[in-house]
């Protein structure tokens, strides 16, 4: 193996996030998945448990000790649940390894924030607010010299990036931003569970957590960072009979005159550098031909690294409404973990992401 | 057939919220169809083009004039578009029948707005303001009194109904009222679309008609007359992946101080006798057993006549969020309509319509 | 309450056969529910359950011993899982009550094939071809003499009623008859497990069980007995993303020249007398309008009593397909027992059950 | 533009195989696409037809002339429907253009055939028979020395696959092999349609075309020449509420004894070199943890080249099942297409599709 190629490890290589690093890191052609951690008895081979996998990856999911996981890896990705990441992270930091943490641990600055909402005291506070939050499209070079990304929440990361322009440029209301956020049953994860059995939400949708859901703290605190002020969300999530995404209804009440063409502008320019933040921006047009939609839809974004941004202005009663898409496991999880990977590792940032949505 | 079985037409046979009309009446012990109309050639039985009443149903489609389905009907159901639909209205009121129209001709009270989203002026602009806006829970003294009843759209039945006791008390922001209407494919209706393609909608969700829906107008002018002010709405309504359904997620700004109990005492309050109106006021208990859902579902309500409400508060940023659940064909179309026509006709309010929701 | 009202007690009322027999008895003028029992803690009202019930039924689910279940109904409905049902049916019995068994435990005549399918002895062998088979459209006669009927399989229901005409008729090769059926995930219950996850087969469809289903030896017993030979069954099963119903594929090859009006004529006399199986004859039309199906679909069907069946012909190949389609939990589980229910007790045999299939 | 990319253009590229062809042809690295063809008025750019494609691909759909189209391209992939393609292939041949043909027009021998079941003569008889049918599992070297491949029916390609080995080594009655197809809703294409309506199909499944259906005749032909006799295919498809994926179950009755574990190594023995045959022969192990399945789930192929195919036996009865999965989109058409053109231009015949199924 060269010595160019990064070396990763995956903890947790049970779920859904996981498996879609793998999917990812199979078609990167700078890195190599050297470890995959679970507690399954007998190390059964991965693609027992992700029969997408036969034929492709032969490893076998092993029980391992960081220090194990340390010598195999350059890079670790942890996809274990909050708490258990945080009590092994500082190991592979200590190492010499880059971590990716998909868990919420490194998410929020404040302690007591962590504790209030997750129910226990942090593993390791000392690293919050060092770990760098895992946006590259706002926190590229911080990203670039940091070695613990803290990848973002899906939510957070649909409607932090659907926001940022108007709440930058104060555009709107700071303090009566609604957001509704429908989300796939993918981003349940792999476990049953009656909110994501079929029956239940095959033919239905239904909030959840309609208050205080925990993604609304990460969404706060990078808004009021970019506001420089507090920007309180007023978040409620849905589940919905799809497999695979997130769409963020984001509605703002403007506070200056703007069309949508102003709008569209806006948001252009600020994600003009960004390879996977794409503006839709087609007129609204009633005769149009057919497929032919001038928001985004999670249908199209699926399997991908892209986040499609639309916009609509109701000028009669001051609204602004933006709609981010993008999929829960990708864009949400898995791709942009290895986008954050890329900037830490100075490799391409679009290595093994530049696939398009599978639609339909 | 005795005089006390009441004769109904249904204009316009073919679409869903006929059939799902069609379906009621079957199982209504005071009503009886004797006649379906629609331009299909041939004169088909209605069950081929509805083969769930294959063995139930042996009427035709047919071509009929308004004289001949006002000598057949005591009540006609008219489930033409709209433009259509006012055309022919007048001559069954003038016949003596008992009308209910599915359409938009008559919700709003005002010609100039009609015609502004209508896109067309209207054909009966001197029954505008006449006709009975088809919400027995707010309008059943009018609606008994009445021989036209405009039967409410799908969204405005939803979000009115959710919306109207914190409205009519005022404790929310009146200006700033956002919804976000989530809709399943049957509210496009029978006619294939791109938007209700199975390859476009089953596995996504995306929204359309992001401002100006036609029934926001009918929601602000429903919620204005109970608030005695003006009231906006942000409406914003969606495509999603289940059959049938409409779940209206509401959020106001509390302009006095409330709990999720004071809310919840409120919608019991103003709802208290209405038998198909539910506030799901369920503890949110998170050690609950499974199926335990404190707020509504569509997929609970599907099938009925049946409005399942439900509400939270956000304590520390001053939300309250109303989440209404119905079924558009049913509650939102087919089954509200018989509900109208059993207040005007003297029959029992819920003859017909007792069913529970097909849940799963 | 009238000495003509029949109190039915349903045992295992958390489930979702339990909940649909629920629904129905709810309209059923003949009957009422006074126990609901399981061994949930604290006797929870059964809405916070089922919230389709949630002002519609004030009964808790209580633990309940069978003394009590005695003395509280005329009639029980066992929704017991197999094994469990048979260890407490007889005390029923023994009390005066009738009993509908949803469970497998008295569908095979043979303990011994019991013991091999089912991975135990049998609680109650002596029993066993005592017990009537719950399929009015064949054993009424039966079912209308006996205290205890047997419900049958949601497979075996579809899957008989399919080919018995074909089979009695012997107009096809009996040792070759292949069955394919596909069943909504509402098939596998309540609990959640992996198979019925969304997101394995929200967008999916895969076998399970793929020979020797224990639903196949149901359906050899009774089509051989209706041969008078042994007719093997070769059966797989499929779950499907849609939420109720099944599909039975029966494919026979002709012994005899037929074409496809023969064979629908066949059906249609065989099927003569029954109010609830419908024979789909619709001609073959290329230039048919829309909607129009010439076989049968489960969306059709769900939600009611109704078995709609199809056939086609391949005359150039000898081979026969019928298609079966009816609701798992409905006529393949809670109407049907509510229909043997209404045969045993001599109520009007479509009391309660004359419902219309919730299409679309 | 070296001189060693392939440039491809594509006729007919507003449908949903054209869509999946760009998608892989974009993550190609030995080709280019150079021209998109359409009737669409204005020429517009194809990411406002396929919104997956924003920012991506700038193509604008053009009206071309087939001299045009071999200007610019060195191989042309025919996504127009049948008869027209067959209308224009014959000039891209004649100018030196190789030519993958999505249509049915080249993949039966016999014009007979082709004109009785696709109801018209064909356009261009004389190379019937000399086109190569485009399954390089079978016919490698054929396509490596073609001009012309026919690319195979979805269903075809799944059934093919799936019964081959079984039919060659004569395991099998070769004259009661039974196929029902369960096809997702893309099968149909991107033109809306009653069928594909998600209202009748999101929650449903239907048999069409039960007997006769066109690829039958794929089918019977390429098993027919396998097995050196005639093979009839007694085949059924049905339309299911996922988007992508076929799944066909094939039975067939044993003619000698066979164990499972004898079937599964008949199968990776005849795949042994095929990358994108992956025979799953996992245990049936009754305690495996979750998300074992030992069958192939189409779910899990979607999005790739990959065939899944699982086997099982009756031992008691004497038959055996095949199950082959596969993304009608992708290996069913356009992945498949992108795998013959590699193979007709001495590419890697892995280029652009080593991408792993989009699973969940």
């Amino acid at each position: 193996m060269p010595s160019s190629v990064t070396r990763v490890a995956i903890l947790g290589a049970t779920g859904y996030t996981a498996l879609e690093a793998i999917k990812i890191l199979l078609r990167h052609p700078g890195a190599r998945i050297t470890a995959l951690t679970s507690r399954q008895a007998g190390s059964p081979p991965v693609a027992t448990i992700h029969p997408s996998l036969v034929g492709r990856l032969d490893l076998c999911l092993e029980d391992l000790s960081p220090e194990e996981v340390a010598r195999r890896a350059d890079c670790v990705f942890s996809c274990l649940p909050h708490g258990a990441s945080a009590a092994v992270v500082p190991r592979f930091l200590e190492s010499g390894c880059k971590v990716v943490d998909f868990s919420a641990d490194y998410r929020l600055t404040d302690p007591a924030v962590f504790a209030q909402w997750y129910g226990e005291p942090h593993h390791d506070p000392e690293r919050l607010g060092k770990a760098v939050y895992g946006l590259p499209e706002l926190f590229r070079k911080e990203i670039v010299a940091t070695s613990l990304v803290a990848n973002p929440g899906c939510f957070a990361y649909t409607a932090i990036l659907s926001l940022a322009p108007l709440v930058k440029a104060r555009w709107i209301d700071l303090e009566r931003i609604v957001v509704d956020g429908m989300s796939g049953s993918s981003g349940a994860g792999a476990d049953p569970s009656p909110a994501t059995h079929h029956s239940e939400v095959g033919n239905a949708i239904f909030p959840y957590n309609a208050v205080d859901h925990r993604h609304t703290y990460e969404i706060e605190q990078e808004l009021s960072g970019l506001a420089g002020a507090p920007v309180p969300i007023h978040f409620t999530p849905y589940y919905c009979p799809f497999t695979r995404g997130i769409l963020a209804a984001c509605h703002g009440f403007l506070t200056r005159a703007a069309s949508r063409a102003d709008v569209l502008a806006l948001y252009r320019e600020f994600y003009r550098d960004e390879a996977f933040v794409r503006v839709i921006d087609l007129e609204k047009d009633p005769n149009a031909s057919w497929q032919y939609l001038p928001y985004p839809s999670v249908g199209v974004v699926a399997g991908s690294n892209y986040v499609h941004i639309g916009v609509d202005i109701d000028q009669r009663r001051g609204r602004v409404v933006v709609f981010g898409a993008l999929d829960n496991l990708g864009k949400g999880a898995a791709s942009s973990a290895i986008q954050n990977m890329n900037c830490m590792l100075g490799l391409p940032e679009d290595s093994g992401l530049r696939g398009v949505g599978l639609h339909p």
